[in-house]
């Protein structure tokens, strides 16, 4: 039966205890605010009391209006022998004015005597203690039992008299946490069927995903009945992460027919999961259900063949309902097939049996060997078939550079490029500094372009990735370049490999620069002779 | 009930089509090797004809005896129009001359008629033809009912049939597809029930992590009775990749007692992820649920005491069952008990209630909204604590280095460093060159300083990574760099975060190089003053 179904996030709360997430008090403010926009029920901020950047956020929080989102202050109950009213974490909790709060109780024996170290009865006054006193002040209560599927397993009936304290004492939703991710989801289905028959209260499902089941398993109490569903924005968490709200939503809304967010607000969920990443400051994971670059990738021939004639062959759903977009990758295991579905895009017309088809697979296959990856360098694909069909254009070439890095006993360092190109003929040498040696060489390369293409002002760098490949052999690695260049809202990326960063960095900036001017400058261009080398760098 | 389950892994075959995951056939034919010492059945190892490397791997794979494993080609059943004799496919995988071949036939009426444009019954026909071919050549066939759950939604009756034609044609395994990924836990389980009602082989499951349910699909029909499962190493595969034995594995074996490795062999799982995705040259996830490097990290202060009384309270198995670590990270969510665990496994006592304990918890802070992260950087927080508590060891100070990247028209390159360092009141002033700037730098660095520390000849850099911080900025972002060294089995992280990638290399350089002398020098160390700004850089 399709129902609707409450979501809560904690990207900002439970999220941030994943291992490499930090996020300021204004990142929290900005993600917030989109969850809002896109129909997120519940936003957990943070424990007040717990740091400054949390309070910093609830203090943002009061003063903006959201429009669908309550947002949430996390706490414990009261600590064992405070009375509620005395306790800090409850007040603090209290002091946030958030509309709602969630506080956790203890449901598993183990914790009770051997970490809280009190008696079952003195955790039960707790938990009704606790809910009560923070229903007298009018907050919508959601309680979290903590270790619930561990705790029922070892003794269902104190599990569901914690459910009971709580649920008497005024809770709005019990929700039932697997704390340490262990549970399968045969057995939370088992168990929300049992509690069902207790309490009447809503339920709520929050997963950790220690056996890659929390999507799973968030489904799994979803059929069994709970209508409250707690996660993370990319599955961020804790250890192996909470349950992934990118894939959590989709297969309630669009496969199980639950509602969730507006079906209009269901293509922002990609941007959503980029700009959290972006927040996070984490590479977002390509391979990520519905949302990640992969998602809707074909690589092998095959499959795109069939693609091709009918999206639904390899597709489980639209890609658009989700704000995502087909792609077709440009590999070693591509057959020609994909390579004229990509040149098509490019604007190039092949024919598949044609010998220069043939020839550009091939020299792909070196490329690829050597390092080079295309996926996301189509500006660098598009130079290498130019340069293979004698359509290369001839900018600049480069006489030579000379990067140097000073830094001094204070600490203090300098970067300084200095760089000759000749143009049409004309030699010109320019110097520039910059804050490392790739920004003073991108400096030094506009800077001598400027004067004969002053348009140039115009690109600039949005994005530089450096990726060290065979990370094994040190310093002496090769390193891949992926660089971003922008003009106004175009984009396009370009890739260097070398053993030299430098080297890298060079082949990426100049056909970055070599690729805004084809599209840009109103200067004839010069095409270059075909070789198989490399474009700009042989 | 518990029962053997048989392994198939495909990380050769589709892992490679995972938009990032290319092996030699050298690496094949390693990763091959380390599967059957784990005790994996089946090895699917490519499709024979498609392309030199898949073959040159079988060709391998021939003169190798395995232990446990049985090498797998894989192909399609033949094509419509041929005789099976004829089949340059079904011909390709006998002549491989592998113990077992998987070949796939089409479920879906859409593929049928659509993608082959064939009758529904000449589908049937190719089926038979095809195993029954595979068996007079005395083939274990593993046939791969291609769609099979969308076959089975779109047309049940039609789905049974193409199994039927496989089973009465002799084949050993009737593997059910999930190959677009799309299918929920609950009707994968419906589905395996119905079949089994109509055919008698074994029935086996392939899933796809389309809805972040390919582990959840794969327990649900073990559940309803397969006991062949298929999946590759760390889940690579096409799109969001295949089920990932890795996690598939401990849950039957651990969670659902039944039988798929040798409980002795368990603990190579963590070591197996990491071999492949080193092979994969693709970093390794750190979230991965049982093997992944945050699968027993603690992060927040409440989950660290209580791990500290009892790992239960926040672990559901013990990490050494698959080879993996328990963690306690530091980060500014830790409280004093995380710093004080850490710091005692580094030898360090500290009252929690100190000022010293307060004072560089602050600093931590501070180091780690600059980008600082200690996470793998394990020598570079043994410093700062040394440091801040007075213990600093001072064997070099750096007076002032420069490093040059110069390059010709010819795109020749050239990188060469020089460094001052004082030691003991006498300076030292060496050049190296290097493949790049930074492999230059410690070449110099270390050729200052074996006059006066010649053990360093042992220690090597192993691993060296950089990150991009702010990526938004382009080349002025700043960059974090993490470095490992070794010294024979022992290996120690460092990091350095700079807007210049040569000033944060310096910096990981020469505290790795610091944290080598302190540990393995006979020169008496000389300690440096407490102050609280960075260790070596200031």
């Amino acid at each position: 039966m399709p129902k609707p179904i409450r979501i809560f996030d904690t990207t900002l709360r439970d999220g941030t205890q994943g291992e490499h997430i930090s996020f300021s008090a204004e990142d929290k403010f900005r993600i917030a605010k989109r969850l809002d926009e896109f129909g997120i029920h519940y936003i957990e901020g943070g424990w007040p009391g717990s740091n400054p950047k949390d309070m910093a956020f609830f203090e943002k929080a009061k003063k903006h209006t959201f429009r669908h989102a309550k947002v949430v202050a996390f706490g414990s109950t009261c600590r064992a022998g405070n009375s509620p009213e005395e306790d800090t974490n409850l007040r603090a909790l209290i002091q946030v004015e958030t509309p709602a709060v969630s506080v956790f109780g203890k449901t598993w024996l183990l914790h009770v005597e051997e970490a809280l170290n009190i008696t079952p009865e003195e955790n039960l006054k707790i938990i009704s203690g606790s809910v009560n006193h923070l229903k007298a002040h009018n907050k919508e209560v959601i309680y979290d039992a903590e270790h619930f599927f561990d705790g029922y397993r070892h003794d269902p009936d104190y599990a569901i008299r914690t459910l009971l304290a709580a649920e008497c004492s005024g809770a709005d939703v019990l929700v039932l946490c697997d704390t340490n991710g262990g549970t399968l989801p045969h057995e939370i289905s088992g168990i929300v069927h049992e509690v069902k028959k207790h309490v009447s209260a809503p339920i709520g499902i929050h997963a950790h995903n220690d056996c890659e089941l929390a999507v799973a398993n968030t489904l799994a109490a979803v059929q069994a009945g709970a209508n409250h569903v707690q996660g993370t924005v990319n599955g961020y968490g804790e250890r192996c992460g909470n349950a992934n709200l990118c894939s959590v939503i989709p297969n309630l809304q669009l496969k199980m027919g639950h509602h969730c967010v507006s079906g209009q607000n269901l293509p922002q969920l990609s941007t959503l999961m980029k700009f959290v990443g972006e927040l996070a400051n984490l590479v977002p994971d390509s391979k990520q259900p519905y949302v990640g670059k992969s998602a809707f990738a074909h690589k092998g021939g095959v499959h795109v063949s069939a693609v091709m004639k009918n999206a639904a062959t390899y597709e489980h759903i639209a890609p658009e309902k989700v704000g995502n977009r087909r792609r077709v990758l440009i590999s070693d295991l591509s057959g020609k097939s994909n390579l004229s579905y990509k040149s098509e895009e490019l604007g190039f017309h092949f024919d598949k049996q044609s010998e220069e088809s043939t020839a550009i697979v091939q020299k792909l296959k070196t490329l690829e060997n050597e390092g080079f990856r295309y996926e996301a360098a189509e500006a660098s694909f598009e130079l290498l078939v130019k340069h293979m069909t004698g359509q290369a254009p001839d900018y600049f070439d480069l006489e030579g550079f000379r990067v140097i890095v000073e830094q001094n006993a204070k600490g203090e360092s300098r970067s300084e490029a200095t760089i000759k190109v000749r143009v049409n003929g004309q030699v010109e040498l320019s110097a520039a500094e910059g804050n490392g040696p790739v920004h003073a060489l991108d400096a030094a390369l506009r800077r001598a372009l400027c004067e004969f293409y002053p348009e140039i002002s115009a690109m600039s760098l949005r994005d530089y990735k450096v990726r060290v490949l065979n990370e094994k052999k040190g310093t002496g690695a090769k390193v891949r370049v992926l660089i971003d260049s922008a003009a106004g809202d175009n984009g396009w990326g370009t890739v260097g490999v070398s053993e030299n960063i430098i080297d890298a960095s060079w082949q990426a900036l100049s056909e970055g620069v070599t690729y805004f001017l084809m599209n840009n400058s109103s200067k004839p261009k010069k095409i270059k002779p075909i070789n198989d080398g490399k474009i700009l760098t042989s």
